[in-house]
């Protein structure tokens, strides 16, 4: 077990002292107390439940301090040696002695764990360094030992105490000082500057709001606000029925070049609603919703907490647009109310206005997929107000999400969805059901509107694509960003990530990201990471302007190992355009230097018998298996697979491997497919992190709770893995918007840049690389009888390599 | 989606009038009104959120009332017609127009929900009493819309108003008036007459009590209490490295007849400890604990929880024992201890004394698994208090759990585990590394004691299983008794259950059976069925008296259907001695009447090759499939399949299938196994609930969140599904403690019973008996090269049969 942590700010004894005492941890007189009595002070105030002097003598009963004798066998003047600190300071952790350390030597184990290391026996003042560590440093349950005594009531006197500090920061992080018993919930309505439903009247969203009661007292905190169309509910039936048949064939095009001018039809905005009424304080209050539990852990330490669903879902007017600039629109102005530059009522008829008089107008949005992707899109307006957006797994580009290169791609795991379907199924609004029958006509028109504009008969980059991409506006960008995304991630692909990662590179802004090993997951309970604290840090510093040094102490990319469990490794860059290019010729497998060999041809068809196909359709995983395995499957002759030889020495993949092939169809219309593979066979990482302990973090006292989660190694190994994949329209292979003619058995050199990843090889495996056509996971399955040429000679993978 | 019901209990108009304004939903005035102001009062009653008249109107313009009108565009005088009045209930209860229901034809669903029918347009009192209904009626989120108004913050101005009386009961069921904002948490330890460490006291018993606030102003509460002994960690690690290896041969047992008898050395109890120091009141408070839902949803009602882990556990005395009466007496301390007969100490140092003064003394146990087997333990001293149990999947016999018919046999999913290793797995006492160091001596000789009575060589029925065997004592039993168990529970086998049940027969309580289609898991949050209000109702009656007639109303014997997905079959009995057995003859298959065919005798052998032997060890899923595909598998020539013919007509199973055999060995010793199957290609239910919305019910107001799950049928269809099974060393032919020799080549006749079931074959499919030995997910696996011979002409299956 290791427990990672990068959000531990350097402090002097000094500044330990004083924030010691700011949370009532020590006194003035703990400093003159001998050792052994300053240790009984600080052990008594680790145990919060223990209220009476005999079950804190008990709980010090249950300490060793050294291999024979407890705590509570300690008699004056015993002397505190450095051991008998780190076996208290590790069992205090929750590490056990005989199990996890050895009490003769605790400081085995320093490699593991953030444990101060002491070559004299400790005096006061190095036990109350001593146990500063110890309270920033994270149990093996996944929290700080200080959020740890927090679940166990150690906060509670100063929570109820009027004349704490509030907020108050430990090691530069919010703590828990606001009663979560007396948080006010409610809900206002913000007149949002667009008539997106054509009603004659700008939009009213429905903004639903927890913030620390103690704002009700005068005190103004910063905003968690996460941007949710899934927050009112969805619809899920009405969206799988609108699911489309990607059991279709690939057909031809009509060439094209770059996307044609569209006369977009602006209708003026609607003049503001006229207030007359005074204003009211919100009326509305809340019943249960979906929260995230990133959020929730900040409702104690500060900071208020708004969700809203946008426009057409349930409580709002408005019609859902899947991720156009409307949807931007609706998204940023919950934070123009929030820093007072736009109106919002009390209840939908609007009469009377509501301020948000709680917030400092300091917001930050949080959220993961289409939550994160709101996040992103609100950023690129350069809205004041927004300081910060922690996206995780967003979309930059919906053309990435729904396509790639003039192909129809689905999400990993939603074959057959689109921005149409999407659209469905946020659109929430109906579920009120009075809505529903008012809106039927207008809704039908743009659910019709979506789906001729998104135009699955070409898979072309077109304006309707245009004007849901994120990156061409981040020069706009002013707020600093966290981005974070699974390298495992086939719904929301690594590639939505990285380029508004490259795209940032000039926009002077900090920016922070994290890549982990999982697919489409939140990472905040992780064991072996301290992700809240990080987040802790970054909107202390960013919402309260506490001076922590986030933005230098935070690395500027963390990259979690793919072959170690429990590793992450701190890096300057991700995807650097100067990392070295290291080329693979497709020659008897998979060469680093090319062969002298002649020109050789192979070949692959992509049509199936019936019955195979039909099997696969039902069968993903085996269609999947049956491709990336090496010996004869039912793919054999369906798919060229070439493989290195072992490796001798491991290399780290790290950036977007780039894939030159020359290629001729048969047809005039062909696709082409591509994955890396890691052979070798080995326990991998699981696919999903495991559950290490349910309801193991409390996030304040009695209040909500979390999982424990990890990756560990699988219990067996496995003989391949996935590194990263491509899909491309060769009638695309120029670019998205341009479609050229194919000509049935003429060669045609494409370049196809696969997915970014960050993959550490290691020795003795071997490097794999699959050309195929259909995926059955991604792309439409036309089970065509096309038979595709490959031209080996110049067939190459360029591969960014990073050197130790 | 149907949402079976059967804790609505049946009212008169009078008493749905009086509890409607007891909960302050009507007042006096509300009946004098005329329906559509009545509808009015009603529905702003329903949308407790909405704390303005304009919000409140808002709410009515989302519901449509016709196909055409909404409730607000009603005007007086309007008629409440009942399909206005249906198409209302069904919206509030989450049911969308156009998608789950017609608004022109509502009742067309009644069938699905509980809904009132009325055949003139609607009085006032007509839809107090349509409301009432609605009110005890579940949404689609899986809760009454009671429960769901609650969560909405409906009674928040009850629970913080004085005069509100408590407890308060809707329909038979304790309501939510507590506020769960001030729940006092607090620890005790209850001094238990035993000395299970014999350290010459008796042992304290760390006691973890949460209950409503309103008991520090007087009020009595009844209690929740489950033991666990999972509740104060457990040691995973050290239980993994002590699991016992299962790839062992079966070895040749000496005859014996019998239970031995042992001379067990009865140490004198030490006396209890001498009180001299004043009562004191709790002072120990709580941290972070693992909740259960169940207890949490009483919590709010009127209840307390009160969890002790008993001993051996951290903070407790005493020494891990599995299941013997040691650990009874433990579990019973706490009860002794809330009706006030045993004394209880603020801490472990054990001076002052601290009474349960909040409680009735009327006491309930809750739990699943070793939780619920201890509440069975606790039933079976007939200890006073306690009024009712609510065991689910729990264990009757500890032999039954680890061993069957004199073979070692592994709870499903658990091979290798024994009593020593779950009672090492919850020896958290050692988690105190004081404590740890203090006791290590004792609880290596009782771990080592533990490990020599279980017996693993012989697995024989001994004294030590005997004094784990709690059905010697149900004529002791004096509470009532929920049962629950997962027809489909291969961990805590069914036979469990069906045990205890035919014992508590002829024993004078009050006994309800729920049988459910579940491996091992709770089911208080699954949608077809109102659980959770179903124990609401039963504990309402049964700790406080309330005069609901649940005992009458509640099914004794409820049955999931495991063919049809959200149906539950409410029983007289279950596995009745009288049900008529049917006989299958294993001849050319199976065949219901014995064909006229000279005996022929069928073969097979037990040992696999070292490389196949080795590859199911570690996919014992691939093994259970190649024992049960009927077609040529590498199990083939191990494994004796009979198939019928397809049925003609369904046939419901109901209790013990009972296998009569007649088989040699080609060794002095052998083992038989058997499994039951139902061959049919078919859509079955999953193996496991789906989840159907995360955070979907909240057990009070913003407190604790429930998932919502239910079985669904699986997408694809699958050809087989697992009935029954068992297993038998043919040396304990004629009973578990009685051990026979076995004379190679000679045949034996034995009886297995399999483990009792009920279950629905359908017309169609066919009815499979496999015969084979080693049982890789279950058994010891010596592949040995042992070849068992069965004389088909008098193997014979008798099964229960219902008859319709």
């Amino acid at each position: 077990m290791r427990l990672n942590q990068f959000a531990i700010t350097p402090t002097t004894l000094e500044t330990e002292v004083r924030e010691l005492k700011r949370i009532h941890f020590i006194d003035d007189q703990t400093s003159q107390l001998p050792p052994l009595a300053a240790l009984i002070v600080l052990l008594d105030q680790s145990f919060p439940e223990a209220q009476s002097a005999a079950t804190k003598r008990n709980r010090r009963a249950g300490l060793m301090a050294t291999t024979t004798l407890t705590v509570a066998d300690l008699e004056a003047p015993a002397t505190i040696t450095p051991t008998i600190f780190a076996n208290l300071y590790l069992q205090l952790l929750g590490f056990e002695p005989g199990e996890q350390f050895d009490l003769a030597d605790p400081y085995a184990i320093n490699h593991l764990v953030n444990l101060p290391r002491f070559t004299h026996d400790l005096t006061t003042i190095d036990l109350i360094h001593g146990w500063y560590q110890l309270l920033v440093t994270h149990t093996v349950m996944g929290q700080t030992y200080l959020d740890d005594l927090t679940s166990r009531g150690y906060f509670e006197p100063l929570v109820h105490d009027p004349t704490t500090p509030r907020p108050l920061f430990f090691n530069g992080k919010a703590q828990p000082v606001y009663d979560v018993t007396t948080l006010i919930r409610e809900a206002v309505y913000v007149e949002s500057p667009q008539d997106s439903d054509s009603d004659g009247q700008r939009d009213l969203l429905k903004v639903e709001i927890t913030r620390p009661g103690e704002t009700a007292a005068g005190i103004k905190v910063p905003v968690l606000y996460t941007a949710s169309p899934y927050n009112q509910g969805t619809n899920d039936a009405a969206g799988d029925r609108l699911m489309h048949d990607v059991n279709v064939p690939l057909t031809e095009k009509r060439p094209t070049s770059g996307i044609s001018e569209t006369s977009s039809s602006t209708t003026p905005l609607p003049a503001a609603r006229t207030i007359t009424a005074p204003e009211e304080p919100a009326n509305e209050t809340l019943g249960n919703g979906f929260e995230y539990s990133l959020n929730d852990y900040f409702l104690a330490r500060g900071f208020a907490v708004v969700y809203a669903a946008g426009i057409g879902t349930k409580d709002s007017d408005g019609l859902r647009t899947t991720g156009d600039p409307q949807e931007t629109i609706s998204t940023v102005a919950v934070i123009q109310w929030l820093t007072g530059t736009l109106p919002a009522f009390t209840d939908r008829q609007a009469n009377h206005p509501t301020r948000a008089f709680w917030s400092t107008g300091n917001v930050a949005m949080t959220g993961r997929s289409y939550l994160g992707t709101l996040a992103t899109a609100a950023a690129t307006t350069g809205i004041d107000g927004l300081k910060t957006i922690i996206s995780e797994a967003a979309i930059s580009s919906w053309y990435d999400y729904y396509r790639e290169n003039g192909l129809v791609v689905a999400p990993g795991g939603f074959p057959g969805e689109d921005t149409d379907v999407l659209a469905l199924e946020t659109f929430s609004r109906q579920q009120r059901a009075g809505e529903a029958h008012k809106i039927q006509e207008k809704w039908r028109t743009q659910l019709n509107r979506l789906t001729h504009d998104q135009d699955r008969e070409t898979g072309n980059y077109n304006a309707f694509w245009d004007a849901r991409n994120y990156r061409q506006n981040v020069a706009h960008i002013k707020a600093d960003i966290v981005l974070v995304h699974g390298l495992n991630d086939w719904n929301v692909k690594p590639r939505q990530v990285e380029r508004l990662w490259q795209a940032l590179r000039d926009v002077p802004v900090t920016k922070k990201l994290i890549l982990h090993q999982g697919p489409h997951i939140y990472i905040n309970n992780f064991r072996s990471l301290d992700f809240t604290d990080m987040m802790n840090l970054w909107l202390s510093y960013k919402l309260y302007d506490v001076d922590n040094d986030a933005d230098q102490l935070l690395p500027p990319v963390l990259i979690q190992d793919n072959a170690k469990p429990e590793t992450w490794h701190p890096q300057t860059d991700w995807a650097a355009p100067e990392t070295p290019l290291q080329t693979w010729y497709g020659q008897n497998g998979l060469l680093t230097q090319q062969a002298p060999t002649h020109a050789t041809e192979s070949r692959f068809n992509d049509q199936l018998s019936t019955q195979t196909f039909a099997h696969y359709i039902h069968n993903l995983s085996q269609w999947a298996h049956d491709l990336m395995t090496p010996t004869i499957t039912p793919l054999t002759g369906h798919r060229l697979l070439l493989q290195s030889a072992p490796l001798n020495a491991a290399i780290t993949m790290d950036g977007v491997p780039q894939l030159t092939v020359t290629v001729a169809s048969t047809q005039p219309i062909g696709l082409l497919s591509a994955r890396l593979v890691d052979y070798g066979l080995f326990k991998r990482l699981g696919r999903l992190p495991a559950t290490l302990a349910g309801q193991a973090m409390d996030l304040g006292f009695h209040y909500r709770k979390e999982v424990l989660r990890d990756y560990q190694l699988a219990p067996t190994a496995s003989p391949y893995q996935l590194i990263s994949l491509g899909h491309l329209n060769l009638q695309n292979r120029q670019a998205p918007d341009v479609v050229q003619p194919i000509v049935p058995g003429q060669k045609m050199t494409v370049q196809l840049a696969l997915q970014p990843t960050h993959y550490v090889l290691p020795a003795g495996h071997q490097l794999g690389l699959i050309l195929y056509a259909t995926d059955f996971e991604m792309t439409i399955r036309g089970n065509q009888p096309i038979t595709y040429t490959i031209d080996m000679a110049t067939t190459r993978l360029d591969l960014p390599i990073l050197t130790k």
